[in-house]
């Protein structure tokens, strides 16, 4: 037990007070733990799009002032009651979507949408008390996903916690917490390709690289990566990527390009745009009788895919997955397993790193398109 | 070897001569079986809606005149060039997609769409000469999807036969060589349901209830019949069904109508009436996390399937199936099995029995809507 447990603590968060405007580091206060939450000191922490979405917040219900973040690493600062299989040291991954191994979706083999514990961008608080644990001179700020790991202490519920294995570095397994797995899970979990397969994946950014990196893994012998920026082929050759298509290239829909490519079509497709004109692609380039596509980007609120019913009687399937279909806490400790003994690589996503202090450079590299995933060190 | 062999025959068939017009019984000539093709004598026969529906001629490209006829079962009588592994007087059931055993899809697992002899519902010659093998004093009559069998004999590609059991009843299994195998097959072989989940059909026609009967086999604890005439739950209840909710009957869409009975969706769903508004709705009712809907029934040329793809990306799956996933050759024979020991019930399909002279008959009841299958009886 640490002597802060139990405490208030002070520490420097990156508080998000208006819409689009620039994080300010300040000083925050942390409450301990309640019932079933634990609080963290993150060590790492890295900026993923939906970060940057909400923080805009075109669209959505505005939330603010709040502490973003939800990909990153850290260590247990201190439970609260009723946590008994984590403990003060412990190495960990908050993960934005929970798994309290209670609802039917934690009981099913096929689900890991916990109904507990779903992501819920609406809510500031914590489940718990309906409250929220950071202040700044007692006025509350709010949480984000339940993760909130632009902070140097945070606090998250039990279910939100994955223990990994403490010599596993967390200045690389962080990226596991959201993108990474999201793709490589796509990947290896839903797609399943089989070794010797051709695997199409659409939209070549950090989530895109982690499917075609669960295809290398998988032996596909072609991986074909679909972007409309066309810069981003050399890149993704490091990801197992061995063809290139740029929808802007060809006159015929792409799905078409790449039915001729592949005689007929891809064995496997995964989607990580989120626009549905790529998703109906994604579909419609899969090979008939055995092809199978994934949708994994988030679509805009209107968005409405529409494909010929033939396309699916032909033996197609379509399926979605969010976080990869990982269960956060039984199926994360082996993806970190999986980085440890060197089947799966992490260093070539961390493109750019800066200390805590510089945040909004992450910012402006992720809204200037720049790289895979910049690497916040909250140590300086 | 039997004493026709090699012989044009002189028999019955019922022929086509004009869209949607009653047929006529009378003496065709049935000449040898080519290189690759078998001649069947057809024992029974009965009626399907692919029948009618190219019957009709509406909207295809009308080929009159024409025998029609997929559903059926007989004897070899005999042999042409190169074919090694049938022989005069094996059983079978003739198929109208068949399976060439040397294809990409042959080869595949997963697939039943053998590239060489897949469907082809334009097509009314065989495939080796591009010649018909019926014809009516000299003048060609054309084939229907490979099997034409509402004549004594039938010259059918090799590739188009499942040998099956000599001691399986040919006047009940024959329904295994179309919508029996395709409803049972689309519940068994792809809808795959667990022991105790939720099973919607929609449609209970003989597809539909093929469709219940495999979730019956696969112990579905509830089986929701979902169609537009509520006079068909009755029937449905042998066929397993366990509750019966009728569209019309609700003022929500059917698919909220399912969510609400089952706690938020059924485990799995079967599409069995080739409506696009079905195709939705049963998508739509499948449970977030594991939910799977499989489209069986043919939708028009012009339909459009639309949902809103977060519904894919809460982890739902839609796929669609043709034949059940069955390849005819290879796995046909243990559904002739599945019979035999008491596991398949097939007479409760039966719900009319004409003599071939009456076959018209068999066109009256189906579209009066009226019964599952019609028997046909070649021999009087």
């Amino acid at each position: 037990m640490c002597d802060t447990a139990g405490q208030v603590i002070r520490c420097r968060a990156a508080v998000a007070w208006e819409a689009g405007k620039p994080l300010v580091v300040e000083e925050v206060e942390v409450a301990p733990p309640q019932a079933n939450e634990v609080r963290l000191k993150i060590l790492f922490t890295s900026l993923c799009h939906t970060d940057v979405y909400f923080w805009e917040a075109k669209g959505q219900n505005p939330l603010f002032p709040r502490i973003y973040g939800h990909e990153a690493g850290g260590v247990v600062e201190s439970v609260g009651e009723g946590v008994t299989d984590l403990k003060a040291g412990d190495h960990v991954l908050p993960v934005f979507m929970g798994e309290c191994k209670d609802c039917a979706h934690c009981k099913s083999e096929e689900s890991n949408m916990c109904d507990l514990l779903r992501i819920n961008t609406d809510r500031g608080v914590m489940l718990g008390d309906g409250k929220s644990r950071f202040s700044i001179k007692g006025k509350p700020i709010y949480h984000f996903v339940g993760t909130s790991t632009f902070s140097e202490y945070t606090v998250v519920h039990v279910g939100c916690v994955a223990k990994i294995n403490p010599s596993a570095p967390l200045d690389k397994v962080c990226l596991l917490s959201c993108g990474i797995s999201t793709g490589l899970g796509a990947t290896l979990n839903v797609a399943k390709p089989k070794r010797g397969s051709t695997v199409a994946v659409f939209g070549l950014g950090a989530v895109g690289l982690a499917a075609a990196e669960g295809a290398r893994l998988s032996g596909a012998s072609r991986i074909i990566g679909v972007d409309l920026n066309s810069s981003k082929f050399e890149e993704a050759k490091k990801f197992g990527v061995t063809e290139f298509v740029n929808p802007k290239e060809h006159k015929k829909p792409v799905q078409e390009v790449i039915a001729e490519l592949t005689n007929g079509g891809v064995d496997r497709s995964i989607e990580c745009t989120g626009s549905v004109e790529a998703m109906i692609s994604a579909f419609e380039c899969v090979h008939d009788g055995w092809g199978v596509a994934v949708l994994v980007g988030v679509p805009h609120k209107e968005a409405v895919f529409k494909t010929h019913p033939v396309n699916f009687l032909t033996e197609r399937t379509l399926k979605g997955t969010f976080y990869g279909n990982y269960k956060p806490r039984t199926d994360i400790p082996s993806v970190v397993e999986k980085y440890m003994n060197k089947e799966l690589e992490l260093e070539k996503f961390i493109t750019h790193e800066v200390p805590f202090s510089e945040i909004n450079k992450a910012f402006e590299y992720m809204l200037k398109g720049e790289g895979l995933r910049c690497l916040i060190h909250m140590e300086e």
